[in-house]
């Protein structure tokens, strides 16, 4: 008999995080002798801690293949952090117990940073406590921070969305700058890399375009410079169009909008930068001016996805599978760039390892000497990752998203489990 | 010889006024023995009080063609409104003096409810100043609060917008809210009128689906009534999505988020209600939230336009030259609804001294009985408006919007005109 495979989601989710799922899925049909059924955790890996599994093969083919053009995390994610087999061993042990239960021996986990780091250690269970697991990382992160691969599955489509919004935004604007609104600030996101914000100056695509500013976390924001650059915009442009990252810091180095609250990462919870710039601009100059947050929708913005992306969230879910009957394991599918200009890519294989805890930020050499915009070589890098565009079909005017069955698996343990935040 | 036409653009920019400005433009050249040259204001009716005239000939049909898809206003838009004959009556011979300096003979003004009055007063140019002038006044506004008209050219894709976003955020926070996210809000435009606010509305599909709240301008908001639907909704849904409007008051009739500032036409300037209702909702139950404020980026969205909208937009620029040619003055085209299933329509015609300064507020029997959402009725009122997309071109990844070159028509006047804030 065949192993069954447990598949999750974690983190925060994407437009294309579900095209992965959709990868997983359809490719471990095509394995039945190598893979029995695959059982999603309920809410990410708290769905494995407290054996409330989701039965897939419930689902039929037509649902599954819809995963492909829904955003969310269809089986539900979480933000939970395995802790060191040290600290907690309960949690690994009761992992384990919950694997075998279900005669689960593959483990697909499909997250960032953080999350890669619990592939990591779900890897190591195989050698620390004699059971028997492959287990495979799957890339996502609309934050694109993650080491070795070149892009992450559900950056192109946040990236697309920023730049096609301020580019409509600025548009707008430059209509109303001559009696009304001169300056406008969009708030994106990008907890600590401005792989974000520096999409949005693919809008740019010559001087007088918008967005005029970006407002990296990578640079100090230095208000005297940022204040003498939007008079010159608003002088020679008749308008002057903002990104700012939500990450952006001040000169003691902390956000300049803190919301004081913190994820149970224990990351900083942000939101709000965008009125703070409003403010520093009509305290100087006086400018009607506009902001805009676009918080989850930027992430969600599955109407206006990256082909690339899409692609991309579908084949690393599908090279997941193939690594995983290959034999391999603590591996991560990785996006391998081959060129540019045409873009050309292919999949790679990473090790769990080598991703954990590594955070990539934007290099040097692609924010413009000033500081406040992208460089060729950048946008050389960002170009086609928001290339082509991926409509999901529609149904009375509004995009028609799956709702997936979600059948729980009957629970075949007695003990129960508290997971602890 | 044929007259010259003046076509301008005012007030707020919309996702498809440029589309009206196509029908204008295209039908104007239809009738070449009865319209010689359309001459754009540059920045609306500041455009003829300055003697800033675009020449609208001098674009190529293909770039006429493009504004089809573009948004934003492409001769620049105003918040201006032309005072009482009796107050500035400076302002009307101006205006004669420039008409006549160009031989316009043809007035054509494409806005929302301040804009008609301006329409409705240089209608009347004709019997108090001595000189004639055909005078179409073309319904533009994101906020559907135009009189007679079925619906406003703008606001079927604002709409679209806000049902797609809130859709999709609502996704992304189910999946978040096991762990994290339990409470979304999502600002909208909307100053007096929820029309905005309502379209939202239509993504809730079954009782389940997101928004589970609206906030409407029109009902003064309960905060303890608000508080016992989110605490309702999170229990049973898992999370509750919010739609609020920016015009959304509390029990002293204020708005809830007032920036101070005030636009030319002596608006309260608005932004901000969803940071306010997050802090309402986390000092009561603590849970973590997050929120959007739209903005812009909701009336410039060219790229998920509503087809139907798109359509229209076309058609009232089409009617208006049309009505012009055929002799009538004073006049507005606008829609008439004659089924909703199936939706069908066709071009009316209303008297500008019955628009200019009427606003259409939502019917109360289009808000549910609890205050928070919107009835059958309502959605079968919206509904149509969402219909059908009508994507622009893309290159690099982005929509290939157009500039015109937006030639200017030498100066015949040696006299000049300071225009009055």
């Amino acid at each position: 008999m065949p192993k069954n495979a447990f598949y999750a989601q974690s983190g925060g989710v994407t437009a294309v995080i579900n095209a992965t799922a959709c990868g997983v899925l359809e490719t471990a049909k095509q394995y039945p002798d190598k893979i029995g059924k695959v059982y999603a955790g309920r809410n990410g890996i708290i769905g494995a801690l407290t054996e409330d599994l989701i039965d897939t093969s419930q689902e039929s083919a037509e649902a599954i293949a819809a995963l492909r053009y829904t955003p969310s995390g269809a089986f539900g994610s979480c933000r939970f952090k395995l802790k060191g087999l040290e600290q907690n061993k309960a949690e690994y042990e009761r992992l384990i117990e919950v694997f075998k239960a279900h005669d689960i021996g593959y483990f697909f986990y499909n997250g960032g940073g953080d999350s890669q780091d619990t592939s990591y250690k779900v890897s190591q269970l195989g050698d620390t406590l004699g059971y028997p697991i492959t287990c495979i990382g799957i890339p996502k992160t609309v934050d694109n921070d993650l080491p070795i691969t070149d892009t992450c599955p559900g950056f192109g489509s946040v990236a697309k969305y920023v730049a096609v919004s301020i580019r409509e935004a600025s548009f707008d604007v430059l209509s109303m700058a001559k009696t009304s609104t001169k300056v406008f600030i969009m708030e994106v996101m990008g907890r600590h890399a401005g792989w974000i914000a520096a999409a949005g100056g693919l809008a740019a695509e010559k001087e007088s375009d918008g967005p005029h500013i970006i407002i990296f976390p990578e640079v100090i924001f230095d208000p005297e410079k940022f204040l003498a650059k939007v008079d010159f915009c608003v002088k020679k442009y008749g308008y002057c169009s903002i990104i700012v990252s939500e990450g952006a810091k001040n000169q003691d180095g902390k956000f300049i909008s803190e919301a004081g609250t913190r994820d149970a990462f224990g990351h900083v919870q942000l939101g709000g930068v965008a009125p703070v710039i409003a403010n520093i601009v009509k305290d100087k100059f006086g400018y009607k001016y506009h902001w805009a947050v676009a918080d989850y929708l930027q992430r969600a913005a599955r109407h206006i996805a990256s082909k690339t992306d899409v692609e991309q969230a579908y084949a690393v879910g599908k090279a997941a599978v193939e690594f995983a009957v290959a034999g391999k394991t603590a591996v991560m599918p990785v996006i391998v760039r081959k060129s540019s200009q045409p873009y050309q890519w292919e999949i790679g294989s990473a090790n769990l390892a080598d991703v954990a805890n590594v955070e990539k930020k934007m290099p040097r050499e692609f924010i413009s000497e000033d500081g406040f915009g992208i460089t060729p070589a950048c946008r050389e890098y960002l170009q086609p990752l928001i290339a082509g565009e991926d409509y999901p079909p529609y149904k009375n005017g509004l995009p028609d998203y799956v709702e997936l069955k979600n059948v729980a698996v009957p629970k075949k343990l007695a003990t129960t489990f508290e997971v602890k935040k």
